[in-house]
């Protein structure tokens, strides 16, 4: 954060940016991410809608765009400074990575940007340039932090984008080429039975920006292990997570599993999965921030959380958590 | 945040981590910050207290020291990097500033530091090395980011501390000097009547690490203008601020304000004040957090809140916030 | 509540079932109590707007009627059973008050009523046959003891008409003809300087259904003492207070009093005022509730509390708490 | 509650009391009563332990007795008038139901009190003098209506007993039997597979003082069907519920489930059993209150809900909550 930093010598991502989504039916999603989570539209093209949140100080943080089948098209991760852009090129085509370059505006809100595929078939983008709401336009809070006016949220809505979590065929490996090429910092990991099982890696002070499972079964997706688990929004408590999901089911949503809470991470949790596209969505609350410069990554086995199979702290995930969407 | 941090060419500051304070009586301010606040004693010498909430990842993050008269001893900042320490004494040396040297354990818990008053006398320290508790031992939580067992914690308890306010006679030059020698990034201000009233500043992704006002009259504290007003602790949620309060209440202290929300950085706030040193405690929830590298200060004047003469958003500060503590 | 009640020889209530409220400008004031704060909108004649809020089990808890100044038209009592009303009756023109009567569907969703002034002029209204909202319609909640739908509830919005507050020039005379004439039970009172300045009755086990206040001087509102202090509606939780404070300032209304804590009846608090009518709505939550059938009134003093001139746990009132209507 | 109710022909019950419970291990007991769940012990006795929580007004709401093996002595209810205990025998012995008496202080904190089973061996105690804390004494809160000192609460404490649950063999007709002989109103029942399985019935203005649900597989508990499925104590908020599931689990207990909302009540819960008597608690809070006179049961069938099988509306009950206390 501070302002002295000189100029590094290897590219740093600042923040997840967006995750852009793809589904069969725009209008059915719309109504559960708008009108029922309580997302903002902010911006419309042909095909696909743009939302964000209260906190969310982007063009957006998440697209829908209708296409004829669903999953993720790409996950934005804004970089820490304008000529990482370049540094990051340069570092994954020495790795023999094909790196597809948007020009300003072929994104909506967005300036130029990089696209690639991490190992194994995670679609990532990268981009510095972004669009961001005016706090001062006639339309938004009174409270200037607040990029969506607070008046028109709903009972529990989101207040900002959180984390993405990915499933792999090698988690191990994957958390590895993160560290090594974008500079993620493990924080927390998980041993299931003596292998590495999942790892929570951020490149800010949040315990997870993106967490990597290992998923090693390939039969129920043709044979493509590599997976998009769920995207992230953060409520404020415990009380949105209930407020939430009564509004789901109002709504006529099934919950796939909370409200409990995770061992890693010490978030609150709520899952479901949006109908149309099949997309699981968290709603996330509590947890705790990184500010030590050497955080030493938290170990987890099967032994230390208490309950064998799980690392719930407070309720259980079920076989409902499996399905996921494959890229 | 990210490990591609190459040596910067200035020091630079990781957190806030601790205050001590000086106290006319251990005893009674421990009945205080111990038993009914609720942050958990971690060590003692012969004059000192420390204390600790759930997720201080250090020793301690106040200390209560007994002495003649009530009093900031200093405010303690962890540096980026062990070699930061050297880096900061060329700087202040520079100018002119007087740095005096602690060696290891001089401070119990800590290794080397300095100590120096920022511009108007703020007393100031920097340290890296710093003993850490372990989370694996015994009486530490299952939940691993603990460094307290949650078992223990009474209702309301604190979490971790936020951050500082200081109060100077000249608050836009002591910012200015904050911003170009430690490091701090201003990410809101407040001009009262055409005039900078107030900064809040971060070396972390927080709204503020560390809040700047002004207060230009002398008359209340021996013509020394340069003040203390509060530390602050966060609480998890609005009920942990109304729980807290009735804590407070049974146990016969008064409150100074709140509950109520600030406008500038949104926090949720309850303050109240230690009878026998005088300082003023806050405890906090709420806010946002700030990832964007190209952040730009919210700017407020006394129209955008609507309310004259004052800058919350719910509830309102009065005459019982003024005494604060002179250096 | 049990079935075996045989008929009672002297008539009772059962519940606060309405407050009849009158306001110069309807628009404004349903863009308060509709818009802002979340009651919904009922039903609607040629110049009165009917409301109520999830747990209402009646047409309405509140109506708006458009006249040419604000005011109280009445307070609305549902009694026990049906023939209660003509006991009522009887017992009031005993002690010479005028009753008037009204025919069903008079007053919209209801059945036959009367009317009367209590002692000093608190405008009384006692009915039994009422219009219920189906909870089976297609509108309304899949949960069925809820009367409106939650998915159509805003941040903070009320979910029951909780009690009302009024002002007596003799508060303590006016507590024995309630006790005597109606079946009020004192759960609280209160002493100032000796003279009992507050009672909270209840014709339910919640600590009062009505609070009744001395108010000796009569130099604020031509010399009418009598007088509407608060309706109260009640909300979940303390982030409820909060959310609704934060929606009542983004559209531009300020606070009277809160978000603190009563000592009497322990209810948490937030006071406002809707502009144009200028009458004061409470939103209240926590408190506790009275099953023993022997309850000793709780008697509190100004030494109990410890604060003087006041009798809050948590915040405090001030002299934006005033103004009241007078019938 | 009104002052006016003349003597009834037929006597009523004021409210659930108290649950006698037994155990094989007192001290196992009152590590999770008392020191995990936050219980207050008021009294002791040889072999028994006394607590209460809150608000709880009379002598103890829960008593843990050591004995052989775990069970539920009895579940004490609290007559509407003194002499209401005589017409109980009358009636009961009408009914050639044996009822056993007990003189004043037999039962600690207790006067003369009545004893027998209810149809199918659910063992009830009825009684009116009950000894009550006095919230004068120096150990209590300030807030009077309080009768254990808030300091010294744990997070996530209860803060009233609410309701019991029991099993039957025959859920319809124990329902009409409590109806006709102790003037329960049944509030809200459900029918699974169109045979009325459960039923919430009160004699307050709670949904629920007892819910009895039909349980006709006797093959778990010795051929005896009829069971005590859970006693439920209040707490606060969605947050309290998490923060005594926090502390159940750093203490080393398992959650039974939760937490999770009922559809029926409309309460928040959190189930757990006490390992030494595998006696379940529930932590309950939110739902709604009943003042109307005419309140018209609710029905639910398994259409309703939309969930097979189960009637929760966020979050699910699984195998777990299945074992349970025979008497």
């Amino acid at each position: 954060m501070g302002q002295f930093n000189s100029a590094p010598e290897r590219p740093e991502l600042a923040r997840l940016g967006h995750v852009a989504l793809e589904t069969p039916d725009l209008d059915e999603s719309l109504r559960f991410f708008r009108d029922t989570i309580g997302l903002q539209e902010t911006d419309r093209t042909e095909d696909t809608a743009f939302l964000r949140s209260m906190y969310d100080t982007e063009h957006h943080t998440l697209s829908l765009t209708e296409t004829d089948t669903a999953g993720v098209n790409h996950i934005g991760w804004r970089a820490q400074r304008p000529e990482h852009l370049e540094l990051f090129v340069d570092q994954l085509e020495k790795e023999d990575i094909d790196v597809s370059r948007l020009s300003a505006g072929e994104e909506r809100g967005q300036g130029e940007a990089i696209r690639f595929e991490a190992p194994n078939g995670h679609p990532f983008e990268i981009y510095y340039d972004v669009e961001k709401p005016d706090p001062q336009t006639e339309k938004e809070s009174q409270l200037k932090a607040r990029r969506v006016s607070g008046d028109t949220l709903v009972r529990g809505a989101p207040t900002r984008l959180d984390h993405v979590h990915l499933r792999d065929r090698d988690g191990a490996a994957a958390t590895e080429w993160l560290e090594e090429h974008l500079g993620f910092q493990v924080n927390e990991f998980y041993r299931n039975k003596g292998k590495r099982w999942g790892t929570w890696l951020s490149v800010t002070p949040q315990p997870h920006d993106l967490a990597l499972s290992t998923h090693e079964d390939t039969g129920d997706s043709d044979g493509r292990a590599e997976q998009f688990h769920h995207v992230s929004y953060r409520v404020e408590t415990e009380h949105d997570l209930f407020a939430a999901a009564d509004r789901l089911r109002e709504n006529g949503y099934k919950l796939d599993a909370g409200p409990g809470q995770h061992a890693i991470t010490e978030g609150k949790y709520l899952y479901m999965r949006e109908p149309a596209s099949d997309i699981r969505l968290e709603l996330y609350t509590g947890g705790y921030l990184i500010f030590d410069p050497d955080w030493e990554p938290i170990e987890w086995s099967d032994e230390d959380i208490g309950i064998a199979g799980d690392h719930q702290w407070i309720g259980e995930l079920d076989e409902r958590m499996k399905p996921t969407i494959p890229y």
